[in-house]
């Protein structure tokens, strides 16, 4: 898989700020991992809800925006998105999984999975988003 | 209001990368800020919404767990949580109202919004907590 | 408020089955109620889930669709769809309450709650809607 | 697979009004299936948001209420549901199929996904439930 960022896309803040990354990309699926440490934690000790739904949604925005062609990115905005909490992780490393489910010109679905090192589900949801415009094809719009 | 975080208790690891601020907890009603910069953005500019679905989740927990009791705490654990993005916003303070909608003594439900400076509303969500041993009654745990 | 469904537009069938009404309509609001009897009951004897989430997404698709021109109407699709289940009931008429909370031209989110006839909250929820063709703007389209 | 509604059982009032079946239950896993007709449709003609959630929410309460022993039987209360809606349908059977994902002995967690009879994905969900008390073993309470 070709790293996007190095080719001219650049991290948002919030990826900078908590970590993630972009490991895999593909048409329709993408995997984020993280390592955790002390500042993804909540006051319990274990890691923040809010970096779980982070990575939820950064996972499916990325599948839902898949875009082969160099100097070229497609663009979506999250309507809603869901997350359930099965589990819990203290440290190691997390691995965002989504991928596209169903969606026509306008609007998509997606789902995605975060585990832990050792496979077990932290949490699952479901995000849905908008194209914005230009966005609708796999062509894209220039970067 | 007191400011609990004063009192003993330390922000989360996450509460401190993200910088939102515990500006008003009641019983029953929790509210957040957080100044908006460049960490808190996502690739199009405007506030990820990972951070959004964090102060749902974050707001909605406080206000699930007031307690009046000195050197006393609360825990929840969140079950699930929904974030619906109404609105986008770039800079600014951003504010976080929750508040306790239902729940006994296993589990409790509370609704939160969050707006901008103007008071437009940016996202609202939903999220779903069950009390940890102990915490169900007012009472709490020791801090 | 005048009765839409006298005025033209028959109730669906889904309507028919479950037995609600639309008591309330006016812009970005709407009201239904629902009598329960048995038939809206699951195995433990109390309202089913699908009975609120179904009174949920269709209140709020009437809060999305207010329109005011006779012979007019507008149609959403939705999109997603979030339940909180906070109360149960076996009997009496349920009220379903739907506001629209935000939207523009192509999206709408709404918000729900179920009251019984206490005033109890049974269920709260959020919905998120698309316009379809030529439903964006007040006027809607001919019936 | 046994039906366990001719072993003592009675479907729902619900089950009964809308006709859906519970056509396979195992450990974890449910399956549900539904022949529409008119009396499921919106007023758009296509299956009402409603239905697709109820079959979400039923098949994910089997999925975690499977029970091995003849006479017993297990009972959830459900907590949480989220539906996204990814295509339509206006007749034909479509099946819903559930599946634990994880829980402890208080919470389970389940998703679900509804598809039409060539397969289509109507619509995807997730469930979080409490276990009613003696019902957080596979032993369940005597029916």
């Amino acid at each position: 898989m070709p790293n996007r960022w190095l080719e001219g896309e650049l991290p948002s803040g919030f990826q900078d700020l908590l970590g993630y990354r972009l490991v895999e990309w593909r048409e329709d699926e993408a995997v984020l991992d993280l390592l955790l440490d002390h500042r993804h934690l909540n006051r319990a000790g274990v890691v923040h809800g809010g970096v779980l739904s982070t990575l939820i949604d950064t996972a499916c925005g990325f599948a839902a925006t898949w875009c082969p062609f160099e100097g070229r990115v497609r663009r979506v905005v999250t309507l809603s998105l869901t997350t359930s909490f099965t589990g819990q992780a203290r440290h190691g490393v997390i691995v965002a999984r989504a991928r596209k489910r169903a969606g026509g010109s306008k609007v998509v679905f997606c789902a995605a999975e975060v585990t832990d090192a050792d496979g077990k589900l932290l949490a699952m949801g479901e995000g849905t988003f908008r194209y914005r415009s230009g966005s609708e094809s796999p062509e894209g719009v220039p970067l």
